[in-house]
């Protein structure tokens, strides 16, 4: 039992899981979160639930600001102001400068915006280093820049474990997501980026399983620039605009290639030549989408004010024992069903979820969709991984143990052969 | 009266202005909207009112989508086709095919997708053509774009007058804007479009002021991409992503540097190796913002109802209408003033806003604060331009003129002058 920040020697039983939850002081923070009855909601890495602030300020937004104050409101309710804000709220989360983060856009779009200034600033270099299981989409972004600018980069990928021996004299950026949105792996980011100082390359780091779920320190590892998601530990809402930080030594030296009006020096002036803003700010492109905007800023409120009154290393902690009594239950019988524990056991080497894979993957699919049919929301992750996100502002230690009660007995039941939960569609 | 069409002979009086209003087939539709009591809005050109049907729509996605379904919203509500189908409805207001649109992102960021890709179609060539009074942001874009590629683009400025002789064998494309941002003056689409490819030169346009303001036909005129604003007239919310169209005929053979996994031949695969989906989905980059969306999704829908109800041709001839009312009262008498109409008379040849303008710019701006503080909405834009907007689906007859009378009583006592009206603040 108190061994449950690490590994666990025996796994609690469902009357200890009780009694962890009565003295969890994170425990009243559920009553911040409206989350339908029935349901054990472990799927929060994908889409945060619904902050209980949140629809009054979205209503707000929409009735009065729209509605009622109309084009005043750019000035009047602080849209204008907005990206700056947010970004200043999440800054307190990932060891930034207020002034080194700014809300706007998509991920993907800003990873875009700051890779293009971190291969312009090693211009005789042209090697983009990332790991063949980077999410997806940064390492699509990193080919769509790429193929743009046709000058002969490449975007070198590498196994987890080589990217040390990878970073080189050769590297221009070294690009990578700090937490694996598979297995919930964690990189030393502060151990990589001085390596990639070490020959003065460019360090690029992806939060998007980081920020709001686990201690960052962006600073302190002396990172040159970050991205991250909006709509994940933020509980921004659904497509949520993401964030973008940009270390205070390159403020005013960095491109933006999505040089767009609200990134301008002097906005309404509507002058014909583009005149970056002073610091981050010039990594505002068009127009923020204002409702999505408030509510994620509603969301990070949430998050701020329980970083403020526990302190990340125990939200992080309680994330980690959630998802050990999860593992832990799986993995505590003979384990029949031949499942492998992904996630590792160090807390300095681990995001927010637990990840398990099983032989077939089809049948791990299947176990997933029997779950979410009996109200247990986690999500599959090709080609053979069940992934599961313990946010632990909502979550409690009994709510975790049932979960992995019902996955065992779908599994024991074989539920999960049913046609219904075999047959593949699209999920997030 | 009957030539209000054009250019009105004598301009009607108030109970002229009353009568049009019974008789006007478009004034049930203000219903379609709340607009706070006291005020004139003659500024959704630049943020659209709020539709009646929006807030239950957004409080929906709220509490049931989000809050309630979670994760499965992405499926089961629709997020994932948002982009698709708010873009197929937009299509409809565009004389675009339902596949040749989508919304994401913002203008900005569309228009570099959309410029990076024509310029790549021209390999051999270097010049992006435009006009000197493009929209600025645009101006940024092409000029961030080639910056980026540092391949010896040159954005070329002509007056507007000049486009027609600029383009010539060396212009790879020619990037406008179709109707003027200050003046309302329209640029001939088709006439522009076919000098283009006389010369195998591109053609983007930039529809943000002519989308559900004027009847816009992309396929007749032969365009190869557009895109556009959903914050104006189409009454998407403030800060409401935008639009895109890729012509058919481009459709597979476009490039994509923003390629986020959104625009993903197999999203869900998450496969290292971008693969293009089909068409315009490839302009998909990261998650879209679904709050904002739609929001979008609502003010569309309003704006196609009334087009199938009445063909835009009459909801422009209305705008145009109001807009000479207005710009007709103000300038039939001896005009002390000095003020000085920039839209032009033919319907053909303009938007749904009138702007004027003062010799004197200070006063321009104080005359627009003094009109806001009677609760008439215009704005102003550097560096004496006096802008209104006249979006028929919620204004009548009877405002406009007692919004004009209301522009010569501040004239005439010259309440401007009042320094809280003369001190400068930014304003959108």
């Amino acid at each position: 039992m108190h061994n449950a920040l690490n590994q666990s020697i025996s796994p609690p039983s469902r009357a200890d899981c009780e009694q962890l939850d009565q003295s969890d002081p994170l425990a009243h923070w559920r009553e911040a979160f409206e989350l339908p009855d029935g349901v054990i909601y472990l799927d929060g890495n994908s889409l945060g639930p619904l902050p209980r602030t949140t629809r009054e300020r979205v209503l707000k937004c929409v009735s009065d600001e729209w509605g009622r104050d109309l084009i005043k409101s750019w000035n009047t309710a602080g849209w204008m102001d907005l990206p700056a804000k947010v970004g200043a709220e999440i800054a307190t989360l990932i060891g930034a400068r207020a002034d080194e983060v700014v809300v706007a856009d998509s991920t993907s779009v800003n990873l875009f915006k700051v890779l293009s200034a971190a291969v312009k600033m090693r211009p005789d270099r042209r090697v983009i280093l990332s790991e063949k299981g980077n999410f997806p989409t940064d390492l699509y972004i990193a080919q769509g820049l790429t193929d743009l600018l046709d000058a002969g980069h490449e975007l070198k990928l590498v196994e987890r474990e080589e990217i040390p021996a990878a970073i080189d004299a050769s590297v221009a950026v070294v690009m990578l997501t700090q937490v694996d949105y598979r297995t919930g792996s964690r990189l030393n980011m502060k151990e990589i980026t001085s390596l990639a100082h070490e020959v003065n390359a460019v360090a690029i780091w992806d939060l998007a399983h980081s920020a709001g779920a686990i201690p960052v320190d962006l600073n302190n590892a002396n990172a040159d620039f970050a991205v991250g998601c909006g709509y994940k530990y933020l509980n921004g809402g659904p497509g949520a605009p993401a964030f973008l930080f940009v270390a205070s030594r390159h403020a005013d030296s960095f491109t933006q290639p999505l040089s767009g009006w609200m990134g301008h020096k002097k906005p309404f002036e509507f002058g014909t030549d583009y005149e970056p803003a002073t610091g981050v700010a010039r990594y505002l492109c068009g127009s923020p989408p204002v409702l999505s905007m408030v509510a994620l800023d509603s969301g990070v409120q949430v998050m701020t004010k329980a970083v403020i009154g526990h302190g990340m290393d125990a939200i992080h902690a309680k994330a980690c024992r959630l998802a050990d009594i999860f593992l832990d239950r799986l993995l505590a019988e003979d384990n029949p069903f031949g499942l492998t524990r992904l996630t590792p056991h160090d807390v300095h080497e681990r995001g927010s979820q637990a990840s398990l894979s099983l032989p077939d993957g089809d049948q791990a699919y299947a176990v997933v969709q029997a779950l979410i049919a009996e109200g247990i929301i986690g999500d599959f992750r090709a080609p053979n991984i069940m992934r599961f996100g313990f946010a632990p502002l909502y979550l409690s230690h009994l709510e975790v143990y049932d979960a992995a009660e019902k996955l065992l007995q779908i599994m024991r039941d074989e539920t999960w052969r049913q046609d219904r939960f075999l047959t593949r569609q699209a999920v997030t």
